[in-house]
């Protein structure tokens, strides 16, 4: 790979978008960031991590925004600070070097810079299924029930669908924005990573004219 | 490949969808069907392939709908039994064995056959450059210019969602009911059927749990 390679992936909860972008990156040897950025902004800004953890992906709420009296607080106020960071940040980690991004609107923050932009979904009950098994797996002391969970899963789509749509001009999970949407419940996590290698290697350099034979 | 393989592939009007289909058919060895279910749906019917063609893909008309005065006699008019015949037809042909169909709702009337279903699109200006050069390429007679394509390209993707949405409960192009959605403007055609070919190799027999690693 000769040229600079980003790829921004943006994911319903539960799909293992994470866990894509991270193999992903692992196989192509280049650098992933996920809530690494939220250290990196940590950081610049002064803010502990957990300030900001808690901020992360989020539109402004009811009670954030009340806070203020009008849009110049409100920029003003940390949280705008800490999103308009964590922005700055993309930009630059994408300057730097080829990487993984995922969530947080990057491929909106970075529609001035070639990348590759992939939404990774599936099926609400696999996506249950999923994070169900997660729970054990990872030995969560009191490991969410099914109803909880599927709450949860519900809940964490809404946030990460008005974060982008607050900040973004398009739809979350909305096909016109993507070159390539995968529903992992078919595909499972190695399967997504192979398609997305596939979609580098083979669609490089190509455009909708590729293809047509001239007679 | 031992088992069954049934593709579907729905696409927006110029995105390429028919090519990427025709040869991914020819590269995996199986049977491809497009228009040729006009041509099967004739031979049954009775009816000549300019009739079917001319209501291919198409939801009924309001002057269609008042030629009749209930829904038993619209469903015994032409229109109605000829769609029915070629929703007979797909599943006849999936039935048959291995085979990448395209278009007319497929992927619907096959949901209760394990097939592949995959949404091909593109942004509009690229549709309307690779339509405009096929003009050219086709050495059509009349080739249409650039506004009257623009017209055609928004005319067809209108008809063909109003056709998916009469004969079934999913949003046409809508990612939830799609395993794959593929931007042709960045893979082209080749890279289109190369992702494809990767997510059957590697998306077989996986589901969401795979890549969750047991601690």
């Amino acid at each position: 790979m000769e040229d600079k390679l980003i790829i921004t992936i943006d994911r319903e909860y539960g799909s293992g978008g994470h866990e894509v972008g991270r193999r992903l990156a692992e196989q192509l040897g280049i650098k992933f960031y996920d809530e690494e950025l939220i250290e990196r902004a940590a950081s610049v800004t002064g803010y502990v991590p957990d300030y900001i953890k808690d901020n992360d992906e989020k539109a402004p709420d009811y009670s954030i925004a009340s806070m203020f009296t009008g849009i110049d607080t409100f920029q003003s106020s940390p949280y705008a600070k800490i999103q308009e960071e964590q922005f700055r940040i993309i930009r630059e980690i994408a300057s730097e070097g080829s990487c993984v991004i995922v969530g947080r609107a990057a491929d909106y923050i970075l529609s001035d810079e070639r990348h590759v932009s992939i939404f990774v979904f599936a099926p609400i009950e696999e996506r249950l299924k999923r994070k169900l098994r997660l729970e054990v797996v990872n030995k969560k002391p009191e490991p969410l029930d099914a109803p909880a969970m599927e709450k949860k899963i519900k809940q964490k789509d809404k946030q990460r669908r008005r974060y982008y749509e607050f900040y973004t001009d398009n739809k979350w999970g909305g096909r016109d924005v993507y070159d390539l949407l995968i529903n992992t419940s078919r595909t499972g996590i190695d399967g997504a990573v192979d398609i997305i290698k596939t979609y580098i290697e083979s669609g490089k350099d190509q455009d909708i004219l590729s293809g047509i034979v001239e007679k």
